[in-house]
């Protein structure tokens, strides 16, 4: 059985959305951010990058969030989750999560994890500043540009979704003006319609 | 035929290396990064996120260089650059890919695009210094646990291969000591030894 680690508000979020959208037999383990466990010896021995998800599978473990939802969309093809037959198709999904990976979840972990990139607190908290300007300019490029709704690339609901869907559940707290964003809002309002979106919301928050 | 826009020095290169291992038909168009190309209109219709890669297809336009990465192994099988029928391996290869996108090369970006993230100097000046720590960390974790040897995922040769080799390229000037990594020292040099290397980096240099 699969099982996926997590730590509720973040970026697992999107696999375990896409693990029920997918009907996967899976379970979950809640790794509690507050005391530090990522950094413990024994989830560094699962993931020694420290961080969330991982998903433990029958061959081995697997990190990073784009990797494991094209893993999920592969393993469960009646499920439909990426066009992973078509070169072209399957790039365009991997080049909008690939986006979300390496700037947008980038421009928002500046605003509680600057110490990563920087020491000194003046320049932490000058990150942590710019952050409404960065991650606002990254969802505007979407709301413009890359949202084509109703799902992210259209009529098809793809494993963008889930990932889009993540990433926006933190537009409030990054201090970004949602209501600027009309598309992104939809989506979000579409995607909580889910079933498969509100199961796994109400697991990692305890609401089931 | 497929077209690459890229700029010298940026992470473009392992797109081109894995056209030329791929034995794509193919061109090149030169975006000068001096001259802030990459903002005007005219690549902004191309690419709107004002960035390199992007490869122009039949199809359309791609960006992001996993993204393009895969689809330039899937779209010629014949030089197997990844395990695409594979979601466990091929997942393995973008779980690599996708540390380098969201992770390592955010660490380097903050030596010379720190702008990005905060707007005060003394702010963009303390993240420069961070960098040989945040890169460096980096690599150790790659040479510990991560590159298999000889290729990155072991015997076999795949496009995590041209775009580790991209970004190690970067490590002197990021103020990291190669000679505390001797695998990824050697993993460059063998990628120096192949034709298809020598060839986008002689194109791209103005060396051909």
């Amino acid at each position: 059985m699969l099982k996926l680690y997590y730590a509720p508000n973040t970026c697992a979020l999107a696999s375990h959305i896409a693990l029920e959208d997918a009907g996967a037999d899976y379970e979950t383990v809640r790794i509690d951010f507050a005391s530090a466990e990522q950094r413990k010896p024994e989830y560094l021995a699962i993931n020694p990058k420290g961080r969330v998800p991982s998903l433990v599978t029958d061959r081995g473990i697997l990190t990073e969030t784009p990797a494991i939802l094209v893993f999920i969309a592969q393993s469960f093809p009646r499920a439909a989750l990426a066009p992973v037959e078509d070169p072209f198709a399957l790039a365009r999904v991997q080049a909008f999560n690939s986006y979300l990976c390496s700037t947008v979840h980038v421009a928002h972990a500046h605003r509680v994890r600057g110490y990563r990139w920087a020491d000194e607190p003046e320049a932490i908290a000058a990150m942590k500043r710019k952050v409404p300007q960065s991650v606002g300019e990254c969802f505007s490029l979407i709301e413009r540009e890359m949202l084509q709704g109703p799902w992210v690339l259209g009529s098809t609901y793809t494993i963008c979704d889930p990932y889009l869907f993540t990433i926006s559940q933190w537009l409030e707290a990054d201090g970004v003006d949602r209501a600027k964003l009309p598309k992104v809002h939809d989506h979000a309002e579409r995607m909580l319609a889910r079933p498969s979106v509100r199961k796994a919301m109400a697991d990692e928050t305890g609401a089931a």
